[in-house]
């Protein structure tokens, strides 16, 4: 589908041209090694991806500032010359696939042998419960980075875990829980992190 | 649902009690007047009354900011220096509401008459089609604010309108459009723009 502006002109999706180029280096570096990395990145990759291929619109949310002095200086762009970083009241990242609200947060930890819960933040788990209520898919994608492994843990088992630690348990899930009942992600090419197949087969083991 | 953080202590939602004690003091500015409430100051309240009474779980999202420089002072909170505003790449407000994926902009207008094209960006109708695509429901929530009417501009009325622009047609759409293709919505006292109901209509029509 071709977009114009008002005016006539041809519009161009500049962060999908980004996005390609992006790509391009990045396939580059790939073909060499992965270490460096971050998980954000990967899924960043994995999401341009999805949208390139129309398999789903998912985005990352840009960090919230709390923006307190602002110059305008002539014939050049605004400059923001006083600001704070504000804690998200969401997950980071969401969108739509096939019909499905998707809501999910990335997470690395250097363990290797567990997801230590300290890596979450109380607003999140009341956000993903908020989505859950409404119908939409909330998960977390971790990354045990010294393992090279990435699992997608369903909302469902991290609020059981949160639960146990709430009332005394542990306060990490192990890898064994990851391995028994979350979703493994081998990594790939491109897509990077295919997490939607691993929903994908979620949600058909569950009909 | 009570959250506790990992040391036990109970988790409150501040963004939740900062939002009540935000209504309380709205409550009191609206029962006088609404002048001066910015469409977003509405959306936002609304959203608030969504959240609280578990109706939907929509957020505006943070307005993307490039970084270029930060300030970490000692024993107090890192300072950005430099910061430049970017074009958002999507749509401004999303969520979930009863399993359906929303997705939505809100345009203020001075006219009296139709509704400027050039109030929205060729990146917001490619996103709001993506969208459409992955069967979620993209609108555009527009508020002429000299006659203090609201609407509900579904995306498929918006790209017939841009497609008619592009081929040469009319840069705006009339306020008879508005009455005669979207859905007006009566502002009220709680929740103040209550697009979900229009939504509702709109989707119980379809079926």
């Amino acid at each position: 589908m071709t977009i114009r502006y008002p005016n006539g002109k041809v519009y161009k999706p500049s962060g999908e041209m980004k996005s390609e180029n992006k790509l391009k280096r990045q396939d580059k570096k790939l073909s060499f090694s992965n270490r460096g990395k971050t998980l954000e990145d990967e899924i960043n990759d994995t999401n341009i991806y999805y949208l390139n291929k129309q398999i789903a619109v998912i985005h990352k949310k840009p960090v919230p500032i709390q923006i307190v002095k602002v110059e305008y200086p002539k014939r050049s762009a605004a400059v923001i010359r006083e600001a704070y970083f504000r804690t998200a009241s969401t997950t980071d990242y969401n969108g739509v696939w096939n019909g499905y609200y998707i809501d999910f947060e990335a997470k690395e930890t250097e363990s290797k042998t567990s997801f230590p819960l300290k890596n979450m933040h109380p607003h999140q788990i009341k956000h993903m419960e908020d989505v859950t209520l409404q119908n939409g898919i909330a998960f977390t994608i971790v990354r045990f980075s010294k393992l090279d492994r990435y699992f997608v843990l369903p909302y469902t088992v991290l609020m059981s875990a949160w639960k146990e630690m709430e009332s005394g348990g542990s306060k990490s899930i192990p890898l064994k829980v990851f391995e028994s009942s979350t979703m493994e992600i081998t990594p790939g090419f491109n897509p990077r992190i295919d997490y939607l197949s691993a929903i994908e087969k979620m949600i058909i083991e569950k009909e």
